[in-house]
């Protein structure tokens, strides 16, 4: 908020408003004043607002005749939303590079492991062989496509916010437009009409954050499924202090993960907040404006924690490339049974199927030792329905669709 | 949580786990320990709970022949859940407070303007008259129901959590129960079975929390819209520093109002979110009871910033009764309409409130000078429709009985 | 609402406001009235409400001498309201029925595996085993707990709403009251005074419906997770036609658990829109009580969805207690390692676990061939450290208070 | 989704998987089979999802030889997803028309009241006027935003959805992408990788809607508060049936704006939800994929029923300029008081508003006689200051920014 009414203070005096040293003393003033935030809370919760107990302590710390010139023209929204977008903005930095660096983490596995066979799972139950390059590549392509979202939603959201008391720049008759060019120009913000009641760009910021937070928590959802030990395919990187339990010696728990996890769970009821506040009374509202700085910033705190948590997990993800060929095996050959089906028919496959599940016998046996398959299928030719790897489809193509679709929107 | 882990050890000794003298060292060590909030944030990222590093340097500064038994048989969900539950018990006390506080102030604003007729308006247009103390029973009458429950949600969700790593207390072979209720006792909780995976309490707790918020904002709702000047029926209390504009010297801010506003948007997506965590993985889950307490604290500073806001409010409430009626009188009697509908007709009361509108004459001076009126009632019983205070039907009544409600659910 | 307009129509001419026979005339056309959904939908988007649209046609197929007292002296939200807790009144025995079925099922499993010994999972990792009944009286304590909850929410929720065109029932003079005794006696309907701007009876429906929704899919999530054929330790029941896939021939998908996960999506969502409902404007406000039914309708389709599937999977339940043990043994004892560390030390059973992970070694094996551990402890102590069936603690204490509980309040 | 089989059975053929003539046979009865909704309805629910039951009705209705290439390679969520995004498609597009529509209703409103003065009002009490149509302007700025991202939103939303049974196309080995591309053609929609697990594209549509209602629901909240009788600057158009009371007959109720506050009322809930299924297991999910397509029509069906419902509102505004001066004069000067403070001091205007309230006299009247300001402004110069016309300050180029970028957004 400072830094807003120093620069505040310089733009209004180059159009010529008070004189300019007057607001070089504010600026100084606004550059280095400390205040009693205790003492502020206590006083913003009196006013209605933060900003007027905050104007009048840096009032207190300007020399006496540049005084009345603090915060000339604006209105406590104005100093309120911008310094949110200030904020914001530098906060957005370290997402979009936490994000970054996690679709990097993402690629780099994608690439890797292109080649290596694991079970899809659909309703948690197996599904035909897949490469795990090719899931990693699933977490990535969200991510590919909210990147160039959520900068646009900084973008957009993060701007200047100047209306002065009715939203119309009354204070500075013509020179409204070119103050606020100047001071948008001085914090690095773009410049739109005033948004006092339209808060729909906080509204989008919020919505891209919990999509941000959903992408990273969908991966730990699938790292904490893929790491229970009966699955055992993947394991969070271990280090010291790191998921250990209060009460079980043994315990490796993904405590990564569930930072991602929980603040996923957060992230849905604050963005609901956002859109709910889309409608303040006339000029400015009652009860909206207020809190979405607040509501932003636990939504870019869980936006961030999970981001960075999942950079961190899949970077030094530990894979065991074993334990998915053991448990695609495990199926005894019926997470094939797609390709059964499509070879054959459904009703034969069905049959096959049921006969493999209550004989508790591997499929392809059943195929093989099969009156109807033998007169139809060679032994060879039933072989090749059970390798994984001739049964990845289109996944290498779309693998690489989404690399590429990566490496053009993070550079 | 030192306050738990302090009872825990006294507990866990009691039942022989070790002798008296170790747990006198930690229960001791717990009243006086002292900690490094931010480092123990920090590590806490890292293991995945608060509750790891915390009894790690609780352990620090425990004799160290006592140390291995800090934290003995308990899992980090104890600590961090029995730890939520102290704390909202103890800001459940100063909530009840507001509430009755808010209620009182009420309550003496309905005995006090049984009888002064305002309008009351549907849909944001004025209706039938009705008395102000009726509409304040209105107020009261769902907190005189909130209060109950609220009370119910206190006692069953916060209580005490104690279930051991599995959460069987396998830790204390036959003696967990005996130490669960000695415990229990010892904190001034309740000692349900382990609900490290039943959320239920803490979403109740949420959801009256939600309800007592919003009680308290329907009532700033209103009084923000009759303190409209247009309206200007009643005005918040004013006082030093409440209210004012940073930017017009004129404006009188409904400040108080504004906080539980504040309030009522943020409580839906809170409580949702503690909907959304009813549903742990298993025995005990991933990112659910992680940050509950922290939601359940969103939820708590709300509610009671909107009920202590309101109870401000309406205790210095000014009332601008004059104005009332003269809102009334504005309506050309056409707020008696429902009353000459019924007196009459349906159809003959649209005639004659066309006829008013359409030549801006008052209701009442329209049926004095129609026939079909004149045929069928005398001047005097004209007059009698257009008394308010006979229009308040049952008004009395209900008032008597929210306030009876009132009396016997805040004793 | 046509109930609610013949109840009020009888309940009115009792206390003389028009004669009996108009009254059972208009009752008479209630009960065989037929309406155009379709044109009353479309007149009531014009409208605002339903109700006038409605009371237009209902009046339609009265006698001419009757159309006139229909709906007399009630206003569109009396009639909409009322029926909207007949409505859910109706629909909450049905509700209540299938958690009954639901908590039984889960009783009768809770003593049937009274001594099943499964592992716990915490953070979706393994930790000390419990008996698979203890693991259902804990699914069944939470419902425990919500059904005088929710009975309670139906009771105080599903009341009459009659408060006419202001809700001081104006019209009826000083009878009021009494026709209002009369029509909630008639409609089986508590009688509160107004509440058409204090909506907390419906939020709080909604807060149960949600919690019992979260409740069952608590089991849903659970149940899915133990079918992951990785861990495999039970199925849902099959039958035909039940969890196909449309692609897969072999899969056999947690069908009934689905429908309850899908509930618990949508249900926060839901209930959160009737906490930002508690503020209406005034006498009666704009959109909340609107939308209301309908967002009841669709939480109390949801819990019913979501109880009924998971009554019906537990049911038929299938386990395999083989499954479990085995799983158990995988672990190579380290899920007794809280046990060795409260007989021991945390710091020796850290290094012992460490030691048994790297030698891939069970748990057991390493400390019966461990020195330290030989000095203090005898084989056969050590042996009954790693019983499964001893490390129970609790449970069984635990298990019989939650059954005595359901007991108690499902009578 | 008889659409989607359809044109995967001839993009199938084509790809050599089976003849032609069995893909056309497939075409045509998908082009005129018909189906027992209930009867589906009812099945679903066994199933775990609508395609199952679907696809064998249709088979039932396909030639005997083609049946079974009904659905071939593909999985229930092509089908439901791919659906779902062709009927979001269809209705974006009435969505998009009344957005427009409104969006010209209010750029209309904005050119013709650019000079018309009434008062801004912030937090429900005066503030310095305006022009009524720079407040057009600014319910305005925020649709002229949205449009292009909604626009976005339906073009990355509503795309294909084919993955086939584990989601890498696997049924048509190196065929799949070249399939999906005719498919995707033939449907007219985009042709993206998989996105069972990835529903960011049905959040940022949920987000959008959401937005939109909010937009369209801001505009109602000023309208509703316009047309209080007590301020009485606007009314919503009169229209046979429309506003009406079924209680009150002089009533008009502002029935078009309570259709979107009731649908703003909704969305924050609906698309939370979306949100909170961001996060689906493995390839595909267990309850999130499942009623996405109910949140979206629900969302679909808010935003197109508030946004038509405004455009009809704004479209027949009725406009009381008088009542507008009326309300600035009202003030007594004092919604001038910002002039005062920036010409003279704040300390200085605190005064006088200070002296006018208490004498109840006009501001301009006290500065005329006070001798402080006597002594540094002439009359002329007093009188300036409280000339609405001259306080516009900035709000005429705002306005012609606006009206600027709905050109060019909306052409």
């Amino acid at each position: 908020m400072a830094r807003f009414e120093g620069a505040l203070a310089i733009a209004t005096a180059r159009a010529g408003f008070f004189p300019q040293p007057v607001a070089n003393a504010i600026a100084q003033a606004c550059g280095r004043a400390t205040f009693n935030i205790a003492a502020l809370a206590h006083e913003a919760r009196n006013a209605g607002t933060l900003a007027i107990p905050f104007v009048a302590a840096l009032r207190a710390q300007v020399p006496a005749e540049a005084a009345r010139y603090v915060h000339f023209g604006a209105t406590s929204q104005d100093a309120m939303d911008t310094a949110a977008a200030l904020c914001m903005k530098q906060a957005a930095e370290r997402i979009t590079a936490l994000a970054v660096e996690l679709g990097d983490s993402a690629a780099a596995l994608a690439r890797r492991h292109a080649n290596t066979p694991m079970l899809a799972r659909t309703l948690l139950q197996p599904a035909a062989p897949v490469p795990f390059g090719w899931k990693c590549a699933m977490w990535l392509a969200p991510l590919a496509r909210a990147l160039p979202h959520w900068r646009a939603a900084v973008e957009e959201g993060c701007v200047l916010q100047f209306g002065g008391a009715a939203g119309t720049l009354s204070a500075f008759r013509d020179k409204g437009p070119a103050i606020a060019e100047i001071l948008a120009k001085d914090l690095g913000l773009k410049d739109p009409v005033t948004w006092h009641s339209a808060r729909d760009g906080f509204a989008r910021l919020g919505s891209e954050l919990a999509i941000l937070t959903g992408i990273a928590a969908k991966i730990a959802r699938d790292v904490t499924l893929l790491m229970q030990p009966e699955v055992g395919e993947v394991a969070e990187p271990s280090g010291t202090g790191r998921g250990g339990s209060s009460s079980m010696p043994h315990k490796r728990n993904p405590s990564g993960s569930l930072l991602a996890l929980e603040a996923a769970q957060r992230a849905p009821g604050l963005a609901a907040t956002l859109f709910a506040e889309l409608l303040p009374e006339h000029e400015r509202g009652l009860g909206q404006w207020q809190n979405q700085w607040s509501t932003l910033r636990a939504l870019a705190l869980g936006a961030s924690s999970a981001l960075g948590a999942m950079a961190y997990v899949l970077k030094g993800l530990e894979l065991d490339a074993a334990a998915m060929q053991a448990n695609i095996d495990e199926t005894g050959g019926l997470v094939f049974s797609e390709a059964v089906a499509l070879r054959l028919s459904r009703a034969l496959a069905d049959r096959l199927c049921a006969q493999a599940l209550h004989e508790k016998k591997d499929l392809r046996e059943v195929m093989r030792s099969d009156a109807e398959v033998g007169a139809r299928m060679k032994p060879e030719e039933i072989d090749a329905l059970f390798d994984a790897n001739k049964s990845f489809g289109a996944a290498e193509v779309m693998l690489e669709r989404v690399l590429a679709d990566w490496q053009a929107n993070c550079a």
